[in-house]
């Protein structure tokens, strides 16, 4: 039977592995990889790094696979089909490289940045994979430490205030509103600084980009006096790598009653 | 100047410790423990297990501290000032171990449970000790992989659905209702399976007790089917083992429009 494991990596820094994630790295044949194109080249070093780091030269192969164009344009409610014909494409890129491209009794990886519990579609398209039928594989997830977590240990703060909930969310579901009932709300995947929204509020952020990379920036404040710092310190640091990955906490300030 | 480690030593699984944390721990002259009774002396002797697995022997001392009385009976809106005058309880007891038993140029660590950023006071007592002005010390936090974590991964699924929030809170949350604008959401420190009050919805639950440890007990499926289940193990496991520590993800499946 082939075995696949869905590996979290951590954030960035590749001291984050976890044990069970070292051991996983080793324990792998064939690591799957696919090339998001260009701009994220340094990822695709970092994620080499780790293999020469922490497994011995000759025991694995890389096979990478070009990812399929997502349609980025597409917004509002198109999104969601979008990213289903996006999944599936990618559904048949995995489909092929396992059956071709890992023997019956070995054991293949994909490597996710973070933890593959959060925004991540592995896990979605390994299950689709397996739901047309045509190759079967055993599989595990290994968790990592996810940016979120790293975030909030590089500010020395906690994601939630004493026996109160936090949020996780997207830039564009904040764009829609804060979140009703938490005044706790990291936000992921924003391209667009939605925070900028919110900075007329008594609200205290914390941003960080590439975090756990020597790249790593940090900023945090109430938010009035931060979004522009931080504003300037993406367009400068997006203009100098090419990309930017930055996640940041958004902490509003109990209301007086 | 005196140096503190706030580690994240995983959800139970010894190796869930990131290498991050091994090095940190392997840095450290002196562990506080605080003693929470004898209930929890299981969780006691995993920290000695892991201790005993990743640092020389000699190279480190244990300090141990009885953990302050917290008033568990005070419900509703007593709950935060019983949680403030417990906090600065412990700030007392951690501000004397830190004097007392900790040389100028030497490193303390305390660890914690899954990740420090969860549902953990460990830092927001470190500040309160800062505040107080008597010591003074430089600290950093090395994130670990949370019970959230760790128990998605075990049922290999996401937190999230595709570009949609989750939230993360408590038990005594859960009671007063399902959140508002979420249909993902993860319960932590609920000691009175508040699940089953949603066991009439379209809901799955993806639960698991003692996560990571050779203990671990999983359970899954339909809120209405897995409610009573769950009941039944957490009741025999409870009763077997004198305590139990269990998380859970609700995952509200999307109403017809």
């Amino acid at each position: 039977m082939r075995t696949i494991h869905v590996i979290g990596i951590g954030a960035g820094d590749p001291d984050q592995l976890t044990l069970q994630a070292v051991r996983a790295l080793r324990d792998t044949d064939v690591f799957f990889v696919l090339d998001k194109g260009e701009v994220k080249s340094d990822l695709t070093q970092l994620r080499r790094d780790l293999l020469d780091a922490h497994v011995p030269e000759g025991t694995y192969r890389v096979v990478e696979a070009r990812d399929p164009e997502r349609d980025r344009k597409a917004g509002g409610s198109a999104y969601s089909p979008a990213v289903g014909d996006w999944r599936s494409a990618r559904a048949g890129i995995y489909e092929r490289m396992i059956t071709e491209e890992l023997g019956e009794e070995q054991t293949g990886a994909f490597l996710v940045w973070g933890d593959p519990a959060l925004y991540d579609s592995t896990l979605g398209i390994l299950e689709e994979v397996l739901g047309r039928g045509r190759v079967t594989f055993a599989y595990d997830v290994i968790p990592g430490i996810s940016s979120v977590s790293a975030l909030v240990a590089r500010h020395r703060t906690g994601l939630n205030r004493v026996a109160r909930p936090v949020q996780i969310t997207t830039g564009r579901r904040l764009a829609e509103g804060f979140p009703e009932g938490v005044d706790d709300v990291v936000v992921m995947l924003d391209a667009h600084q939605t925070f900028r929204q919110y900075a007329d509020q008594d609200i205290d952020i914390y941003w960080g980009a590439y975090i756990g990379t020597p790249d790593e920036i940090l900023d945090s404040g109430p938010i009035a006096e931060a979004a522009p710092r931080i504003e300037r310190l993406r367009a400068e640091a997006r203009e100098r790598k090419g990309w930017i990955m930055d996640t940041y906490l958004l902490r509003r300030n109990p209301r007086e009653v």
